[in-house]
């Protein structure tokens, strides 16, 4: 993308994850953001990782995570490291006074988040997580769609599912399925986008219980790659969460309310990059004869030149400069959101830990 | 429709509700049926259901349900009546040799259904609910999807949910919501399409186990109007049933196996009555930078001259002859489903009455 006069945040990414592939991109994508450095535990990955990923010439490439840290260039890390080394990373980070874009599961529980999230107050830092489709113009239409009382009502019942079948090399080696790694498996990495989309679709007000569902499946190393979560709040609004690693990419969001619906099937990933689409009903009824429906639901399709992850690396690195370069306070809606949606993954967690037993919330 | 030479099985219909109305113009619009009679407790009401609903000219107009069954030109009946009638009149019928089209649920619990069954095996009659949409040949062509190794795999696990926003006098009035009629409420009603679906998709294999979700919500009079159940099999497949009376329309199913995904939402009363909808995935995965899907699922299109519910009178109507002219055996397959499917709401019954404990079902 041709420069353009708007103030770029330097970024400094953390690691050779395949997940940065694509932020390096977003982040080359986003005008108001560029490379600065990357570092990783081999010097030799990194500068391989810079070269095939289109990296500007003048990007540094570090042997060590340290390195980008003290890097006084460096304005924001995106950090797509293992869940259990967040902890570390990120309140270095944060005590070295980078802006911090963290890859989700944000921590391995929301007491690990905590300290994060106290080490980028301290530091006056920005905290942003990477969950992509927030940024998704369609994101706001839906929301729209849902906040919408004459059109939506209020929300009954969601149920909201990410599933996609790991391969057997996945299973016994991806950092998703390693206990000193991801060690929230399923419910980290694909869960995560499930209790997102749950609290989203009710506001952000926590459940006033949450219940695992039987049948949680673990690998050898006894890390979840199937489990499921219901979850309740005091009016009488329900919500199911599944996630897994065993059955066939499925990322699907059913809503009901008092008045209307509201259905996708590509909630964490469009189908398509430059378009998203959705289908609400309201007041759904049927023909004379019940033979149909009447009126049908809608389709809607939102256009976006913008990915949702460009579209997120160009809010936070707003958001950054807005800190940096003009004394703005930081954000606190994004950890916010975060740590509800972790303390979401805690309580599914801790539920399986007892066998099925609900856990209070609120 | 015009008279063909193919005989037509001549039914009595008991009762004259709301539904009986869509099921008379199947019946006129079936090739191998006729409507030949109607009782009602008030004849005044069945002369005017017949005035309103196109009956034939020479259809019998009678003040009681017994004067149908006892018309010796009757070959079936179609009983809409409120479940808690079911046993009397479905036992009545089967003993007075009239085969038996019988609304959902097909009885309070599986003990009265199997003194209906009884009843009919004993005088060999036909059997079969009225769950139009297993009639749709859209249900066919997903069952092939379902059943392919290839495209599907193995079903890991199923979301089915049926709701509707019922008024304040359907919630008070109807016969739906009336502990002395449709005691089962909301589970009953939609809940009974629920838990066909995942049978459905499950080949009729029972659940291990039924553990009803926290948060059934009860009417003053103690009948459910919202409830869920979450379904466990052995070998770790699991399905989930959401079923209300509080919310708008809606009707998904969201199948993850293996290999592919199925996703439909109309999946009880198709959207139009000439065509039904289905989108379907296999092996789904993602472009080059995760943006976008590859390769993208699939919607289909099966479009039908003829309505799944008059191609379930005409599949009834045909068995019937079949057993009644042609000499045959009773088809033993629709009273199974009936009964599996009754199985399921009365574990989801029995978990709910002990407090969300779940209930073996083999």
């Amino acid at each position: 993308m041709a420069e353009t006069p708007t103030t770029q945040i330097k970024f400094g990414i953390l690691g050779c994850a395949e997940i940065a592939r694509k932020l390096s991109r977003a982040i080359s994508l986003s005008p108001n953001a560029t490379i600065h450095a990357i570092g990783s535990r081999s010097l030799e990955k990194a500068a391989k990782f810079a070269a095939t990923n289109n990296f500007p010439p003048h990007a540094k490439i570090y042997g060590t995570y340290d390195a980008v840290l003290d890097d006084p260039e460096v304005d924001a890390v995106y950090i797509p490291l293992p869940t259990s080394l967040h902890i570390k990373w990120a309140v270095l980070a944060a005590q070295k006074k980078k802006h911090v874009l963290l890859e989700k599961p944000v921590a391995l529980n929301v007491g690990e988040f905590d300290r994060i999230l106290e080490a980028c107050e301290v530091n006056g830092v920005q905290l942003m997580d990477s969950t992509m489709w927030m940024h998704h113009p369609r994101t706001v239409k839906m929301k729209e769609f849902l906040s919408d009382k004459s059109k939506f009502g209020e929300i009954r019942s969601i149920y909201a599912t990410f599933t996609f079948a790991a391969d057997q090399d996945f299973l016994e080696n991806d950092i998703r399925v390693k206990p000193d790694l991801d060690a929230l498996g399923a419910l980290g990495d694909a869960g995560w986008y499930c209790a997102r989309a749950i609290l989203w679709a009710n506001d952000f007000n926590l459940p006033k219980s949450v219940t695992a569902l039987p049948g949680t499946i673990f690998n050898k190393a006894g890390v979840i790659i199937s489990c499921g979560a219901f979850l309740r709040w005091d009016d009488g609004r329900v919500a199911t969460l599944h996630c897994s690693f065993l059955a066939n990419l499925t990322m699907s969001i059913v809503a009901s309310g008092t008045k209307g619906s509201l259905h996708l099937n590509d909630f964490v990933i469009p189908f398509e990059e430059k378009q998203g689409t959705f289908t609400t009903a309201t007041e759904s009824g049927f023909t004379e004869f019940v033979t149909g429906w009447n009126p049908l639901p809608s389709q809607h399709t939102v256009m976006t030149d913008i990915a949702q992850e460009v579209r997120m690396v160009t809010e936070f690195a707003r958001l950054v400069k807005s800190v940096k370069h003009d004394g703005a306070a930081v954000e606190k809606l994004w950890p916010t959101l975060s740590r509800k949606t972790q303390l979401v993954l805690d309580a599914v967690k801790t539920s399986i830990e007892k066998g099925g037993e609900s856990v209070s919330l609120s």
